[in-house]
Formats: structure tokens, C-alpha cells, sequence
């Protein structure tokens, strides 16, 4: 099985390196990821300007290959033919910060894990619920072996066409895991605010900051299943279209 | 009313010159468009620098905002504070080409209606069909009167929480339309090629080539009502879940 592993942090990420060196255990693995930080990134389809392919080293040895693309772009590329062998499965990970609610939208992680699928090849988002206050490098041990469970789990029982994974897994030892969730996508709670500052010259900029955002933690969904130690799978896809809201909108007099 | 006009051509695109012009007549305008071309962009929110705001005059002398942020950013801050007034409707468009089936993730003019979305605003986003082979510049003008028209109904009857509207308009003058349908998204079938070249000193780069997208003809869907003539309004909404594939996956040994 050849797996290709990307992500939206860039190619030097620790989650990156945890993800590849426990997927090899699944399979050959190539690495094409971004040369930098692309989160919150969205969907990205680069079509104004051309792609470069470098090739690079992870801190442990491994080659792999960077490219000044979104991560959607990197698995486009791969999928196209920068990647020479047949590729089985998408793994986008590990991100530091759970992709719950309406992050799957704008998650690096969770769009090239969509691109995957547009490319017809099953794709798997995996992102770390890590405590708000930590000191010290992250432990991804814990979501790598669940992605590499995963993994092999899709290699093993395939996905339905037009499904990806949208995988989330608690800061937790792999001991104290309560399980494995089927979920739903829940509600995040955004707390987003303008921060408007003035530059040395007195001219105004602007960020968007705020309060870390938060989520509603019913049973069923995403959130919830973290809160409550279980590993969180969401089956997504790419059809929002929004069914509840048809019949209504049929009789507007359009 | 007022209404906030984006895009993701840039505020100096001829698509949403039209769309300000006619959505005048629906209420008070205000502008904040991104400065410059963001298609295919996906769903941004910029936090790895602040964002700019500038005052800057449209073709036929209206003042409007632009921003160095993306499309969802420039909603984000218009709804965050930066436009001072309260929004009731945010716009998005008029795109040159069509935004059908898998468009909607990676499209700026859809998640800049997506952010609306978020932000507790109805949004609508608006894109032409244009024909594929043309000369001279585009006729928004159907598409334009199609955008208020649709403002209006949005603004009489509400939309369902969390929905957006996903809006594309046949090339037809408006008395050759066929009328509005209430649509699915539908399927796309991108095309997209590698082209890899080497630059003046032999390295490498790659295009995302290929041909223009097509789309699947289906009866109910965004581009069969476009290729029938009729105006596709397509009820959009941020919840992913593949509700369907979720009773198997339960079934899998986790």
C-alpha cells in the first residue's frame, strides 16, 4: 500500500514526523506537503501561478518533498503525476488543534484530505485535540497509532465514493482512550473580534483575534465524543447541499 | 437594508460594479472586497498576519473598501466592525464563470457567503454561466437583476438558519430565462492535467493545466437547470456529515 501523508503546518511540522513514521508501519509512505503554514487556509486550487517541487529531508532522515502550494495543491500534484507510483490513500495530519464543527471548511488539514477524494483516492484528516495551556513540545503518539488504526481500517473496508474521514483525537494515552466514535460534525462557537491597532506611521491595520473558539458538546457529535475520550470519526463529503431547506424555498413566489 | 457587496475577482472586477449598481435599488451599499484576484481561494480566515483596509473608488465613482485579506476575510471584518453600520445581507459576486458541484469548497465568491453564514447574515453568492468561447466584455446584466431579485426574497421570506444560497445565471437576456429552480449541487468533472515545464535556467515547475471543468447534466441539479435556462438557486449549508455512510462505519470492528 503507498500512502501519501501531507498537512497544512508544513513540512518541517512535529505532527508531520509522527504521522510518517508511524504510517510506514502501514505501508510505503511519500511525503508532498507545503513549505510552510497554510491553516485556516480553506480549498485551494492554484491556477494563477505555477507550483514549485522541491525535494527536502525530515529532522529523522526521511526524503520528502515541499512545495510552495496550499495543501489541497500538494495532493493535487501528487495525485497528478508529480508522484510517479499509484497512490491508495490520503493521510493530511496531524494537526495540532482539533477540525471540529464549521473548521472543515476552512482546515488545510481536512481540504487536502477533500482533494483527495476529488482525485478519487480515499482521504483521512487527523488532528490532535491538545489542551489550550501546555508547556513543552506536543505528544503525538497517541493520534499517530490511531491514524495508522485508521488507516488501515479504510485500506481494509473502503470508503463509500465521495466520502472522506475527518478524524479527532483526545490528548490522551492510548491506554485511556474510551474508543472509537462515528460521529456527526457538531457546532463550533467562533469568538472571533476585530483587533485594530495603528502601524508606526499611524496608519490602522488589522487583526482578526479574539478568544480561542469553543464548541457545543452534544452527544453525537465531533465535540462531544472528544470531550468524553473517545476518538472522533466523521465521514464528510463534498455535497452541501442544504435538503431540509428545499421544499420551503420552492414556494417563494420566485 | 444594507447590504455588503464582495467578491473574489477584486474590487475592480466588472462583475461587481454590476451587482453594486443593481443592488442600490434593493437598499444602502457598502463595498469591502479584496484587492485583488483570489479565485478558487477556499475558505480563509488570515490569522498569521493582519489585514489592511483601504478606501478606494469604483469605475463609475462609488466609494468602497478593499482589502489585502481574502473574500471570507473581507466579510469577516466588515461583520467584526470594520464596516460600522449592521449588515442585514451580504452578496458575493457577480463570478465570470460558474460555481457548480464541487466548486462551492474551493470558490472565494461561495465562502465569502459562507463566512455571511457564520457571521449570523444571510448570504448569497452569485456567478454567471458565461460561454466558454467569447469576445469582448462580459453582459452582466441579467445576472445583476437576477441578484436583487433574489436579495429581495431573501429579505422578505428569511433564510433557514445556517443556509446560504448558491445562485448561477444562464447567459440569456432576462426575458429569454426560463425561470428560477430550487436546485442540488451537482457533479463536476474537473479536468485538471499536470503541465510541468522548465523555467530559463532548467528547473522545474508545474501547472495545474488541463481543460476547462464540465459538469454532469442532471435533471435537479445547479447545471442541469443552467444548461436548461433557468436560474439555479441551490440551498447551501456548512454541515458535511455524510449521513449515510455513518450506519456502516459503525459496523466496522474499531
Amino acid at each position: 500500500m503507498h500512502i501519501l501523508v501531507t498537512n497544512d503546518d508544513g513540512v518541517t511540522a512535529p505532527g508531520l514526523l509522527a504521522l510518517v513514521q508511524e504510517m510506514r508501519k502501514a505501508g510505503q509512505v511519500t511525503v508532498l506537503a507545503p513549505d510552510r503554514n497554510w491553516s485556516a487556509s480553506g480549498h485551494v486550487k492554484t491556477m494563477d501561478r505555477p507550483l514549485r517541487v522541491k525535494e527536502v529531508i525530515l529532522a529523522d532522515g526521511t526524503p520528502a518533498l515541499a512545495t510552495d502550494g496550499a495543501p489541497s495543491d500538494s495532493v493535487a500534484l501528487a495525485l497528478l503525476g508529480v508522484v510517479k507510483e499509484k497512490i491508495d490513500l490520503v493521510v493530511s495530519g496531524i494537526n495540532p488543534n482539533e477540525n471540529i464543527g464549521h473548521d472543515v471548511t476552512y482546515s488545510g488539514t481536512v481540504t487536502a484530505a477533500m482533494e483527495a477524494v476529488i482525485g478519487c483516492v480515499p482521504g483521512i484528516a487527523v488532528s490532535l485535540h491538545s489542551p489550550e495551556e501546555r508547556r513543552g513540545p506536543l505528544d503525538y503518539s497517541t493520534a499517530a497509532e490511531v491514524a495508522r488504526h485508521v488507516a488501515e481500517k479504510v485500506l481494509a473496508e473502503g470508503l463509500p465514493e465521495g466520502v472522506l474521514l475527518n478524524v479527532n483525537v483526545p490528548y490522551l494515552k492510548m491506554d485511556e482512550l474510551k474508543g472509537f466514535m462515528v460521529t456527526r460534525q457538531g457546532l463550533r462557537v467562533y469568538r472571533d473580534a476585530l483587533d485594530a491597532r495603528k502601524d508606526p506611521r499611524g496608519k490602522p491595520y488589522y487583526w482578526i483575534g479574539g478568544e480561542a473558539p469553543t464548541g457545543i458538546e452534544e452527544e453525537g457529535t465531533d465535540y462531544g465524543a472528544l470531550k468524553a475520550g473517545y476518538v472522533s470519526i466523521t465521514p464528510l463529503q463534498l455535497d452541501l447541499t442544504a435538503r431540509d431547506a428545499m421544499d420551503g424555498m420552492r414556494k417563494w413566489k420566485w
